[in-house]
Parts: structure tokens; C-alpha cells; sequence
């Protein structure tokens, strides 16, 4: 038997989720069997889509769900080898015996980090990659706004909406976030919505209007950014992180939706099977090339991920959330 | 010159529309001249859509923008003869001179009454007919989800949803209404939100989702729709009725857009031009053979235009809400 953890929910959260709704529990991993690997978690993402499921399809005191990448420590499978990347759906195990459900192959290029397979080149890529381009159907040149701009997902919108040509306004919470949108990635104009007037701000920043506005709030933003579309503008809703923990404002704009004809359509990046080669072409391309740049805040240990889930809502992030457990 | 009066705005409404918002205004309409018509209105349009343009593009004193059918009763002008019936997008004016813009002859089915030209066979219908089918996209045998369903659009949106063999839900603010959509209309179930616990009742009347809601309310309507619609649902919005006037409270739900992959899409009726053609076809056949049905609420006398429009927002119509002008 070998010693391993599991981070499990154990009471379901009201409102933002604090330490207690969570619990390290140790667990005992048994011998590998015939047709199974064991599997050493490496690196866990934690994301803001886990919160709405923490009241919904997460089972209590069990593994959180939530992907990540580990490494295959002993196969007795013929389709995995020891010393084997792969990517795992598994829940927050430290250590596990699968008889490789759940687990995925990993091709790592050489000359990218491995963290980047967990959010550019992983369901945060796809998501905006999809999102953007299929859901979003940006056309080159066009008018962009992204909220939650320093956060993961959209600093990847961004810069592809940049990559294509776009005018690019970046919606963010903090100076510091700002000015890496603007002088590393290079987005036209960043608004602090936290010390700015948003409304007045938006308005200035947009001057030819908005036709896709990239959704992860909700609420204020969204009410603001609806007075912005242009006719046949594109609402793509990934996230509304604004009401995931019970708080904000309804939004009162939307019926900006008729005049301007505007579409607002909701998707998940398990959408985009579809795009998976297309998107790790491109994307690998665009990392290699120095044109996707991004931030990383990676808390080390695997016990700390319900630290980096809370952190997220509490804007304790710099770019991507991740939690290191092992190289 | 011909005496002739006209509807104007003189006033901004702040919030509900009051009768000091307009005047009735006594003009001299110029004799016709070479090249030009005189029309008598014969019957005129007053649409829940004329409120916000109430403080948007309406111009202040100037003829209230709306539609209405008239008889051309002198012509110089070889493209149109006397008597000849047409529908005029001129705004509200007892009589006027026309080089014929704006004008659209009308060839009326002797078997069907005028005035349907005006709803089921005007842009009411198209506004339904495109709005259902084309943005809502619906499928034969869908559950759909009908706001407003009492009214002039809600009440067609409802019955072609039947025609296609849909399970169909209104939503209304009267027993009356409701009476009358499940005992001449044929819907499968009708909910009065005033006097039924919205959230349980609708519920309970959709066992297998919502495929489809038209919208026109926006609001506790739309919040308590969006927890009830099925995976790639969609959302047509036609109207926003609760926000009209300012009040309400603000859309709380439009998180459920994004795992249910919900599409939300505003339109307006002079987006489906290029179904006219289908759309005339099919909604006289429809009404021919009495699978559309409609009420009228008609008040008489050009004059009452303002009245017809205010007591739109009170629910004091009974189906289409028409002003008869003269015969």
C-alpha cells in the first residue's frame, strides 16, 4: 500500500467557500493490478468553473473535481509506460490507481514548460480559444472587450483577439494586472473597473463600440458593456464569476439585446473536441513565438488547493491558479 | 387643404407613458400634387415596441412613429389608384400627402377581415413567425415556453409553436387571458404569474424542460425561464416589457446560460424580410383554416392612439391592440 491524500468537499459552501468546506484526507493507494498504472499527480489547476459545482455535481467527501497533470510511476498497462506524462481527470488525488480511465496521453513539447499544458495549451486555452473564435465567430479587426482580462482564460482571449488584429479593451481589478495587459501583452486600452468609472471608461475605450464582448462576470460589467454592442454583436458567456458566490446585482441592461440584435450564447470547453487539433497547433505556435504571454501563481504543495480555489475569488491570483506537487 | 390631425410626442415619458406625453395636433394637409397621393388611415398599430423609441429616435412634436393601414383616396401618382388599399410606415396622421414613400400596396384576401393585416398577417405575425422559427430555430415537437402570451405576438408565437407540434406553456396576468390561450388557443397549460407561485407552477408545467422561451418580458419571468431550459436551449428576445418603464428588478439567472450552452439572440421584425414571402403563405393558410386564432381590443377614433399605447403597459388589451381610424 502506498501513503496518499485526497482534498475532499465536506460541507458545501454558502457563499465564498472557506477553509472548513474543505479536507486533506489521507488515504491508503492499493498494489497496482493487472491492466492498471499508478499515478503521481505532478500539477493541479484549480479554476473558477469548480465553484458552481461545489453546490452541485461535487459529491461530499470525495475528490474534488478539478484536471491536472501527472506522471505514470508504475504500469502494469500495455497502453502506458513508466516515466509516461498524461493528463487527468481524476479529482485531487496526490497519488492514484486507475485503470487508466480518466487519463490522457501527454506529448510535451521540449522547448515549453510543463505548467503550460495546464492552462495555454489546456482547458483554459481551449476554452478561449472556442469560445472566441467559435462562439464569440470574431472576424479579423473587430472591436473586442475582455472581462477578467488578468485572469487566465481571458488574458488568453486577449491576446488572440490581438493575434487577429483586433482592437483589444481589457477589463481587470487591480493596477498591477493592468499594466501587464497593456505593456506584455499588449492590449489598446485596460480599465481598472475597482478605481475607475466604468461605464464613462468603457464608453471612452470603445469609441467604435464593442462587437464581441468576452463574459466572465456578470453583473455590472455586463450591464455595462450591453450599452457598448454594436448591431450583431457577440455575447460569448464563459464564466459569471461576479454570482457564483451568491452576491451581485441582477443585470438591468439586457434589453439592449433587441435593437442590437445581439447574441449572448453560453458554452463549456468540453464544446471545442472539435478544435483540439487546430488549437494546439495554433497555440503551441503562438507560445514558441512569444505572441500568448502569461503569469503564473503557483502555491507549492498539494494540500494548498483549497487555498488556490478561495484565492481566485479573492483576486489572489496572477494569471494562471496552480498548485505544484510534485516534479 | 384637408383637415387632418396628427399624434405627436411633446414630452419625454419618465417611466409609464402618461396622456400629457402627447398631443393631438390639428394640421392642414397640402392639396396633392403631381406625382404625390392623399391617404385616409383607416386603421392604425399601437405595439409595446413604440415605448422605448419613446426615448430613443421618436423625434419630440412630430407624428408618433408606428404602423397602420390606409386607402389612397386621390392619386397623381401611376403606381398607385384610388381606393387602393396600403400599409404606411408614415406615422400616426389621420390624412396625409404622400409621393408614396413609405407606402406598400396591400392586396387583401376578401375572405380574412382587414385588420388582421395589422396583427396575425402584419408585423405582429412576422415578428412571430421569424422569431420562433428562424432565431429560435425551433424544432417540431419542442417544448416551448411562450411570454406574454396573451398578447398580440405571444398568442401567434404560441399557436404556429402548436401548429408544429410543440408542447406550449404561456405565461399571463390574467384568468381571462389564460382562459382563453388553453380553450380557443389549445395550449397545453397557461401559468397567470400574478395569482400563481411563478418558479413552482412553471416547473410543474415543463416535466421536460424548455426548449425554446419567447421572451418579452424580461425580469422574474426570464430568471424563473432560465432554470428551466434544457442544454443548447434558445432564448429569442422580442421584448422586454418589464423594463420598459424603468422598473424591475435586475436578471439574476443568466449564470444558467453557460452549462446549459443557452443561446439568447434579440431580433426585430424587419430582420426577416427575406421570409415574407413564406411567411405571408403560410400564416393565411393558417388563419383560413382557423388554426390561428385571434382577439382584438379596438378603440375608436384616431384621437384614442395615445390611450391604445398607455394601456398596453396596463394589460387593458385583449389580444392586438388596434385604433380604428375610419372604414
Amino acid at each position: 500500500m502506498t501513503a496518499s491524500r485526497e482534498i475532499h468537499l465536506v460541507r458545501r459552501p454558502k457563499g465564498m467557500p472557506v477553509p472548513a468546506d474543505f479536507a486533506v484526507v489521507d488515504v491508503s493507494v492499493p498494489p497496482t493490478g493487472e491492466g492498471e498504472v499508478r499515478v503521481q499527480t505532478l500539477i493541479m489547476s484549480v479554476d473558477p468553473y469548480m465553484r458552481p459545482r461545489l453546490n452541485a455535481d461535487q459529491a461530499l467527501n470525495a475528490p474534488l473535481l478539478g484536471g491536472g497533470i501527472g506522471r505514470v510511476v508504475e504500469s502494469r498497462n500495455p497502453k502506458f509506460q513508466e516515466g509516461q506524462l498524461v493528463r487527468q481527470g481524476v479529482g485531487f488525488r496526490e497519488v492514484h490507481v486507475s485503470d487508466g480511465k480518466g487519463l490522457t496521453p501527454l506529448n510535451r513539447d521540449p522547448a515549453l514548460p510543463l505548467s503550460v499544458y495546464m492552462h495555454a495549451l489546456g482547458g483554459t486555452g481551449i476554452t478561449a480559444y472556442g469560445g472566441l473564435l467559435e462562439i464569440g465567430a470574431l472576424k479579423d479587426g473587430e472591436q473586442v472587450v475582455v472581462s477578467t482580462a488578468g485572469g487566465a482564460v481571458g488574458s488568453v482571449v486577449a491576446q488572440i483577439a490581438k493575434i487577429k488584429g483586433c482592437h483589444v479593451v481589457g477589463l481587470t481589478g487591480s493596477d498591477d494586472k493592468a499594466a501587464w495587459l497593456r505593456d506584455e501583452a499588449g492590449l489598446d486600452a485596460v480599465i481598472n473597473y475597482k478605481t475607475q468609472p466604468l461605464a464613462e471608461a468603457l464608453k471612452a475605450a470603445t469609441p467604435k463600440g464593442i462587437d464581441v464582448y468576452f463574459e466572465n462576470v456578470g453583473g455590472a460589467q455586463l450591464d455595462a458593456a450591453l450599452t457598448r454592442m454594436n448591431v450583431r454583436g457577440r455575447i460569448p458567456v464563459c464564466g459569471m464569476i461576479s454570482t457564483y458566490n451568491g452576491g451581485g446585482e441582477g443585470v438591468k441592461n439586457l434589453f439592449s439585446l433587441i435593437y442590437g440584435r445581439i447574441r449572448m450564447e453560453g458554452f463549456v470547453a468540453t464544446d471545442f473536441a472539435h478544435l483540439n487539433a487546430a488549437f494546439m497547433s495554433d497555440m503551441t505556435g503562438w507560445l514558441k513565438a512569444g505572441q500568448i504571454k502569461y503569469q503564473e501563481t503557483v502555491l507549492e504543495g498539494f494540500e494548498r488547493a483549497p487555498e488556490g480555489l478561495i484565492g481566485l475569488f479573492e483576486g489572489r491570483n496572477t494569471g494562471k491558479m496552480l498548485i505544484h506537487v510534485s516534479d
